[in-house]
């Protein structure tokens, strides 16, 4: 594993950022993945990590050397992107998109190609269209609402899993969900509660579905803030968390990572001081950061924290400063009155994202504490 | 300019659409830069769109037809791009980021460039670092609130243009504001009113300043609410609305244009039905519409409208359906009852956007209604 780079090497790197930059602490977020995969591998379960947030092939390779082989996508052209990087074993965990079966048929014939159903339409359109064997989930609703086959409706459920089977080429895999409604919660005891009840749903319906002779049926979770917290897999065959190789400030407040498990923040050109209002204006806005945001306690917006860079990267969040507004390029930073005095116009800030997903998506690259440039896939749609 | 493709070449282009895909209807974009290129024109004031809405070097030829030679940009990446693509004439309306002097000097060697300023530090490092000459308006603040020199503070306004005049680099051009408080407004006539306001303070300002002899001062002004309301431009030198040319749902709801001036939508695949909530999934998130959202009526968020393709591009939006939340991928449509009807999984959705910039700036490219793909930059930062 990678460790921190030297100091001097550090600051070089630093004082060469000249635009709104991905910062990437690379022993983070191998340090995030390792254990990631440990304790899913203590707990005899295949992790199958979604890539949906660093969309990178460089960053896959973290992975690779945590021994991790297959993969979890959220769209076809993503599938095809890491297809052509070496990935052999990928599901895309969203409804298929049967409109681009070109797409699907060229992965289906030249790697193990996980797919979602949640409808009998799509169910049939694969059925007709298919061209080589994909290995079908049925995608479970257990109680986020998003989508997939509401669980209480097991009858449609059996209705789908019965026309998989008499597919040749639809290999029945299992169930899949996304418990996203932890991301809602309100402690870590709720996002227990829910990892525990979709649990019990899903293993209801596998129990269901095999005792009608429709097994063996397989069960996949995940969604970072119930995997940070669960030490023990036992009871599912493969777990897809994506984010937490970064972790944000979402994950924080959800109290799933600790601040220094955050391993992307973007270095930011401070170009105006507005001491009146107590306010910076950093080039970084809603095309870096995103428009997610964050509720502060007062019930006002927070587009980012505001960490300072420091000779190992970044520091500690600073009270009391956050990115107040955002529009296209501009972001405004709101700064008690020690961190105004202390910043310069031409200086950087830097801001730790809300949802490190979109940032990574919008800013399609990162810069490691080296000074190596990853450069992302520029996968459309 | 271009008129409508005829409609079997339309349903062709359409049908092919198998991943969320940004339409763009080119005659209806084209009609939008006539109309504004029109009345500045008659105005007899310089129009300097803003190309941060569109990114694109083709769609810049669209400008170029209706006679446009000069641009506004918000980053010095932007800039270089279309410098690259023979625009010779550039603003960069961003507080000028002087860290990144590298670009700064490649462009003015080239170009004729337009910095902005609105702090002594800027000003200071310009004229030590600056190797050709550049344009430089002093970015006012006149009542928005996010950057430029408070419209108040002439103190700081005649020592920033007094600094400047010493730096024989630094061609003082003006005064710039972007009133953006029009997003805010509740009506057109109070559009109307901040863009006379604005005016009376650019205007105070610019005589106090030629009064002093700092002069000739031009002035620029444009954000595209009140530019698309006011017909004379009376009293300024320079227009720079930019998202004109597509408009969206923002501008709708601001009363500034009409339906049928959108020039963009995002065609998305529909991916899963859920009649049981009025719920449509599509293939269409926040990776392409953007986390942008208005209110609704009864305080709920939209992400976006809704349409349906139709032989000569998309239909008009239908009343109650909506984008009501989007994920990474996903986006869940509220539907009414004779829209779930009318759509089955595999159709194509179209969504009208909130914000036409940041779906742009997303999606990195168009396709038009004829079926040429337009690619944009990929400008980083």
């Amino acid at each position: 594993m990678a460790g921190k780079p030297d100091k001097s090497r550090i600051s070089e790197t630093l004082a060469a950022v000249v635009r709104p930059t991905l910062l990437i602490d690379e022993a983070r977020a191998r340090a995030n993945i390792e254990r990631m995969a440990g304790k899913i591998r203590s707990s005899g379960v295949r992790f199958r990590p979604h890539f949906k947030t660093h969309q990178s092939a460089a960053i896959g390779e973290w992975f690779r050397d945590e021994g991790v082989r297959a993969i979890t996508v959220s769209s076809l052209d993503m599938a095809r992107y890491f297809a052509e990087h070496g990935w052999d074993d990928i599901t895309v965990a969203f409804p298929t998109n049967a409109r681009d079966m070109g797409t699907i048929n060229a992965l289906a014939e030249k790697i193990t190609l996980g797919l979602l159903v949640d409808s009998i339409e799509t169910i049939e359109r694969l059925s007709e269209a298919l061209e080589a064997p994909a290995h079908i989930w049925v995608e479970i609703d257990a109680g986020y609402g998003r989508t997939g086959v509401p669980w209480e409706r097991a009858v449609d459920l059996f209705r789908h899993v019965s026309r998989i089977h008499n597919c040749e080429k639809l290999h029945f895999q299992g169930l899949l969900t996304h418990a996203g409604h932890t991301y809602h919660a309100s402690s870590p005891d709720e996002i227990r509660d829910i990892y525990d009840a979709t649990l019990a749903r899903m293993r209801g319906l596998k129990r269901a579905l095999e005792a009608a002779e429709f097994g063996p049926v397989e069960i996949s979770v995940g969604d970072t803030p119930a995997c940070a917290l669960i030490e023990d897999f036992h009871g599912v065959d493969e777990v897809r968390p994506g984010n937490f190789v970064f972790f944000d400030l979402t994950q924080l407040s959800l109290g799933v990572c600790r601040e220094e498990d955050i391993a992307v923040a973007l270095a930011c050109p401070v170009v105006a001081k507005y001491p009146e209002r107590r306010e910076i204006a950093i080039h970084g806005g809603a095309v870096h950061l995103s428009k997610e945001f964050l509720l502060r306690e007062d019930g006002s917006k927070s587009f980012g924290a505001v960490a300072l860079l420091q000779n190992d990267g970044w520091g500690k969040i600073i009270p009391d400063a956050y990115v107040d507004r955002v529009s296209q390029e501009h972001g405004l930073v709101r700064c008690p009155d020690a961190l105004l005095q202390q910043i310069t116009v031409g200086d950087l800030l830097v801001i730790l994202p809300v949802h490190s997903c979109l940032t990574a998506n919008l800013m399609q690259g990162y810069l490691t504490l080296d000074g190596t440039e990853i450069r992302m896939a520029g996968i459309a749609g």
